[in-house]
């Protein structure tokens, strides 16, 4: 891995401003600060264009009572086991699970399969976070 | 306004992708297309904190039939003239119209009037954009 | 237009607290907050597929001392006039300037413009806003 | 569980394309559809409001080449034991490990908590999912 160094200019009480930022946010310093941001824009990106390779993370709530949504999401998962990599599944209380469910495929594919989880009936709430491989990422 | 020049580090096929994407979105150069995104964390964090001044635009679309709709958001932006900083109207087609009413004030109370109007019975479509005064962003 | 009556079934519970948000958002009952959402979510479905026609709004904040800034701005619209279907200035301080843009076109082209106009040289800050053409919704 | 029945009027050619939407996405019927739209639209209220208890997600990508972050990423967990609920682990590829940590808590307390984890020296990506405790949805 080569790095490879560069200057940026910026205005001196934006650039305080920014120092406050990511003194609270923890990071170490600028160029990791500014790294992250350069990478985050990068997996923006990455899923605007649905064809690329990427991974998402699928997170729905549900109540566990419902017998037959547990068997369906695990169906569901045996269906696309190319895709999902693996799932966690939390119990929130008595009624309520958590569950995460990692896919990997093209990003318009990794769509239609979180729409799929998430419009399942008995599933209260569901989100997909947009993530990345990593491999070019550095 | 003093400007300050530092070095940041990133690894070489990360930079190479970076400078491909800023090059497809038009930027002249690596420190212009850093300071956007800078300037985009601190908005947001701006936008976070619901006490600081900031601006907003409220963009609608609605059908101009109504015309018990168009009053009401004549009468809307007289009652927090104070906040409204001017207003655009755009006829679309025949029967919609688009209106950005630029709004200044609390982030909260911004969100508030967004809310209203975008609530308000006829509007069939409503958005709230978070900007900034760019009072401290140079 | 033909109204369609249908009826949904919810727990009460959660009824109840819709019905408290959608007060303290205005609106006059739960059809037009109903029909807020259901639109809102096939304006994002339209924004997914790039080909559609549609409209947004580019919201961007500059200094106005750059004159160069200025004329950039005005050349890039006429560039674009097919496109591009008003604008509002607005002066938000003795150096700051915002400008709402409304553009017309398929998503994937308003998106392109977007990224020309926040990446041009001297934008502070820059959002796009993505709203519709109101044709199909009523 | 009370369920209560209350009818909603909407215009017939956005109906059709509301109903072509939700069967697209897989929803069993209009009923599910909603109340999957309000529930979101509840969630989303419940994180502007940081001071409600609720459950996140945050997705972390880094490489685990760099010893010292596994061990600080495990050392951060313990920390908040009070807070992380669970995590799940996975090795993308030889060098790449995707990591996602169930955080309950309040709103703004999970941002704090998500903002030190993806502020981290060595993660390539992070990203905080809105989710909930599911209580209160039906």
């Amino acid at each position: 891995m080569a790095l490879k160094r560069f200057g940026i200019s910026l205005d001196e009480a934006l650039l305080e401003r920014f120092d406050a930022l990511i003194s609270r946010k923890g990071y170490a310093n600028r160029s990791e600060a500014i790294r992250d941001l350069i990478r985050d824009s990068l997996v923006r990106e990455e899923w605007e264009d649905g064809r690329k390779e990427t991974v998402g993370t699928i997170t729905i709530v549900y109540s566990h009572d419902k017998r037959e949504l547990a068997d369906a999401l695990i169906d569901f998962q045996h269906d696309f086991y190319t895709s999902v990599l693996s799932s966690l599944h939390i119990h929130l209380d008595e009624h309520n699970c958590l569950e995460v469910i990692v896919v990997k495929g093209k990003a318009r594919d990794i769509r239609r399969i979180a729409d799929r989880l998430i419009g399942t009936k008995g599933v209260k709430h569901g989100r997909l976070t947009l993530t990345t491989t990593g491999k070019y990422l550095r």
